[in-house]
């Protein structure tokens, strides 16, 4: 054979035990571990397809709500993203993105080439929306859909208000997708008393599961827009139809679309469990406390929080200003290696 | 809360071992299942890094390739198909599928869902397509990519001289896309030698992997279509330029695209590891060797298999009719049950 077998392969696979309290993953639990070295399932074996309607009742409870089209993307939370907008978006949608940090800049991107016509509205570095501004957007663009992240992971920005949000939403007929990525378990979220219409979550962020398998919900609402299509979803992998069809939301047989991971689905299951058995509000409170906790320490050592707003504070992604003189490369690096 | 906590979570998860021998994943080794109990990792740990890059030259060496777009899709084998499809094409694309089966159709929904411009060239069912079914539809349609699987596991058909299809493609300046994911390590596959332009596996078949991360390769004649792209690839999560760009394809340092379940990165790397001391070609010849005991033993029984032709047969998946008088529907469901 022209290519020969790589020698590193001839070494143990040797994986260190980090602290991750970055914006990335956080640690799992031995319990969710130990489920990932369970033996493979078909996707189609009755105890697969049972252990996948376990996670679309717990997630239901996790996003508080009863839409039956409740269920996972086979990908990490961009993939969650992706499949919010290539769903609801048809060429030339008009799609208003509330940017507080990167995550609404990202969606846009995608919006755009699934070919929608995607709008902004910006908030100041570091600072939530006001509602006005968002208000004055929706007079301005008159969009179809509307998307926020409740938390943004690289300013740590919480956006509140979101119920207030829904019912403008309803007002202006459009559809309400909200990036709970980083937010849920840390923070509030009601997605029906809200009147949210999409929302996904990282499945490794404040749950503590594996990454690579992503939480989503669809409405009623969003439902009949994507009934109501003139066009295909023009991914197959992120058809929301199709994917619903394989998790059994919509009452009818279901038929294999792709081949769901039995792995990351066993370490997601224990994952739900355990904020099932903590209960979602006492892991709220529990983030809650722990971030002014640690906000009163920053400030007592004479330090800033890059969000000045305390209310506008993400509990579980707690940003701090690098102090005046000292290089933010050596902190990052310094805590990426300890 | 209105949607109170699930009582199913207070119930331990219980998965049962099973023998899988269907056209879904295969058993996965102790080994591989152990390395997915390791401690998660942050996408952009210098430790997680390194086990890509050990992925990246396993790839190779089971591709055959010098490859340097060799990467993964965080996402099933569906996924790669995907990523393939949206990277090379643009509205309007010629894009001919060969069909031995399932696999060359769903091809064809991808496309056109991306705007190509679909045409078919149809073997009779159980068998191989022939080199002049293949040279005429290219004199008939001039397409600029022409999708193949090497095995189709709704059919167990082998497709054969897929170097002298890699030759056809270079006289028509035709891209060559080969589905190797259920026959890699089944099968001989020479990707460079080949002239095979694109072309992704499964990590769950034959490779006895994890599933939920694909491993896919783009030459240079691929990536120069890709470059002189009119539009932006339509998905940004199964974007190549980005995705390589994270994997560390293209020498340049490597940008944050989406977070990949370390997870799923330990489970293959092991079963990569696994084939390597091995080695490829002890693998293909067990394969092989097996197949054909097992297609002895049935014939032995009076029973016959799917495919006539013995050369067109996969090693991988042996398809066998169901005798006169047997009802499928329950030896499909014995199979599953057992």
């Amino acid at each position: 054979m022209e290519v020969e077998v790589p020698k590193v392969f001839m070494k143990p696979l040797l994986v260190p035990n980090k602290t991750l309290m970055g914006p990335g993953p956080s640690n799992a639990t031995r319990r969710v571990l130990d489920a990932m070295s369970n033996p493979l399932l078909g996707e189609c074996h009755q105890e697969n397809l049972q252990i996948m309607d376990e996670i679309k009742e717990g997630i239901k409870y996790l996003f508080q709500t009863q839409n039956p089209a409740t269920m996972c993307i086979s990908g990490s939370g961009h993939a969650g993203m992706e499949a919010a907008m290539c769903n609801l978006l048809e060429d030339g949608d008009v799609v208003l993105m509330g940017v507080t940090g990167l995550w609404g800049n990202r969606a846009g991107d995608i919006a755009q080439r699934y070919g929608a016509d995607v709008h902004y509205v910006r908030a100041r570095c570091g600072y939530a929306l006001s509602f006005e501004d968002i208000r004055e957007a929706f007079q301005t663009y008159n969009p179809k859909v509307f998307f926020i992240a409740q938390g943004d992971s690289s300013t740590g920005v919480l956006q509140s208000f979101i119920s207030d949000i829904g019912d403008l939403c309803r007002r202006f007929n459009c559809l309400l997708v909200v990036d709970i990525v980083a937010s849920l378990g840390s923070a509030e979220f009601l997605m029906d008393e809200w009147k949210v219409d999409v929302a996904y979550t990282g499945s490794q962020k404040v749950l503590c599961g594996p990454a690579g398998i992503t939480p989503i919900s669809f409405n009623q609402r969003a439902l009949n827009k994507i009934k109501a299509r003139q066009s295909k979803v023009k991914s197959y992998y992120f058809d929301i139809t199709l994917l619903g069809q394989f998790w059994g939301c919509f009452g009818t047989s279901r038929i294999y679309h792709h081949t769901v991971s039995s792995t990351l689905l066993y370490g997601l299951r224990e994952a739900i469990a355990i904020v099932c058995q903590q209960g979602l509000k006492n892991m709220i409170r529990r983030h809650i406390e722990c971030s002014y906790r640690l906000q009163k320490g920053i400030e007592n050592m004479g330090m800033e929080m890059f969000v000045p707003e305390p209310n506008h504070r993400m509990s579980s992604i707690n940003v701090i200003k690098i102090p005046n003189g000292v290089d933010w490369r050596k902190v990052s690096q310094y805590a990426m290696n300890k």
